[in-house]
């Protein structure tokens, strides 16, 4: 990671956090920090901000930071500014909407490629859950070829709370899963907002989130060998939709 | 790079040629290298065998082996075998067999990911070219999640004679482009075999192949956000493939 997204040290992240001109993704605090003045002024702040600290082990904060000077404590930056989903979803009433939902994807060359296909697809938003899965850094940042920058990015602190939020304002939510019984090419995306959710390489979509989904959809395989990359899964889903629009509205591409 | 995919030093990599139980990728030789009888002798049985040298700079020698114990001269190993063009054409006579043809892809991850996706998509085999663009290595492997185990991967000098030879054993060409002005998906994939080509990252695809590609085709955007990762590219191609087989052959999947 380089050196421009992270701040550590205790009397750093304290004065980052007073001067209030980043955009903070979380705050790691070492689980054998002392638990002193300095560390619950932190979370203090941290807590009033909004932003989301997590204890994790020593060896973790040493990969960040390997030269051993973090004080137990690393606030981690975003290359970007996340935007409110009530904001998101008024600034775009009244046109079809699509956004992309990622269930704690774990790897920041999947985000990004991820991102990259959504601009050229049309997506206008990605939600990000606060605590798990990668928030946006730079590798994110450089393996979406700059599409972080043209494309809402929305962190939330509860993606049930996200989708109920988006099925109220006439989201259709689509979740795609290899155990669905649907082909997700059998959906008619054109005339509809969506929300598509696709869940982390191992763990898949958790099961409060295929709950409330209206769809649940699968990508077939012409082998056993059931195992696509989660960026190459969104690519089939948002490329389809993208066909159906180039089909639909003629040869205007 | 991990340590049992590359042998390095003159006396290492003689041993490793003579013994001749191992695939090699290519053999990197220091452009500062003093061309004596050692590395006179490594050339003559690289040579013999068929396996690419290549000079390079002493920079990159040590990036792949930063304890600078190479002497000059890194034999990377490959943890798969590679097959002969023509055998994998004769083993596949009859049936309907789809390749892709990797241009120069540079990055192991895209790679990986394409190889993952064309063994779900029932692809057979993949051709790399020998001097450019990466060859399977422990990255590749580990990104494919095994999947370079499933399917024919074939090592080429000349991606234009390589071409040639599939043409002449009714194969069409079909060329991802961007600049393209036919789409995708409107051609009919389910009744011939295909090789299809996708270029390098930055580059795309040679003009040489271009010439020989029956079908150049164009994946469109819905934004002029116009840049799809290499391996999400080749995925929704594939994938329209598999739709259209899907789709011709009824609910079988």
């Amino acid at each position: 990671m380089e050196n421009n997204t992270i701040v550590y040290g205790k009397n750093a992240v304290i004065e980052a956090l007073e001067a209030n001109n980043r955009t903070f993704n979380k705050i790691l605090i070492s689980n054998n920090a002392h638990s002193d003045s300095k560390i619950e002024k932190i979370k203090e702040l941290a807590s009033k901000q909004g932003i989301v600290f997590q204890f994790v082990n020593m060896q973790k904060l040493n990969q960040i930071e390997p030269e051993g000077r973090h004080q137990g404590v690393i606030a981690q930056i975003s290359p970007v500014k996340y935007i409110e989903l009530d904001d998101f979803i008024e600034k775009h009433k009244g046109e079809l909407t699509k956004v992309v939902v990622l269930d704690g994807v774990e790897d920041s060359h999947n985000v990004g490629a991820i991102i990259r296909s959504c601009v050229c697809a049309g997506v206008k938003g990605i939600i990000l859950p606060s605590r798990r899965g990668v928030l946006i850094n730079s590798t994110v940042e450089k393996t979406s070829a700059g599409a972080v920058n043209h494309i809402s990015i929305i962190k939330v602190n509860s993606l049930v709370n996200a989708i109920q939020r988006l099925k109220e304002n006439d989201y259709w939510v689509i979740a795609s899963d290899h155990h669905a019984k649907d082909n997700y090419f059998n959906i008619d995306y054109t005339n509809m907002n969506f929300a598509l959710i696709m869940g982390a390489e191992h763990a898949g979509i958790s099961r409060s989130l295929l709950k409330l989904s209206d769809f649940v959809v699968k990508i077939p395989m012409l082998t056993n060998f059931n195992s696509l990359n989660v960026s190459n899964a969104a690519a089939i889903i948002l490329f389809e939709m993208v066909r159906q629009e180039v089909e639909k509205n003629g040869k205007k591409k």
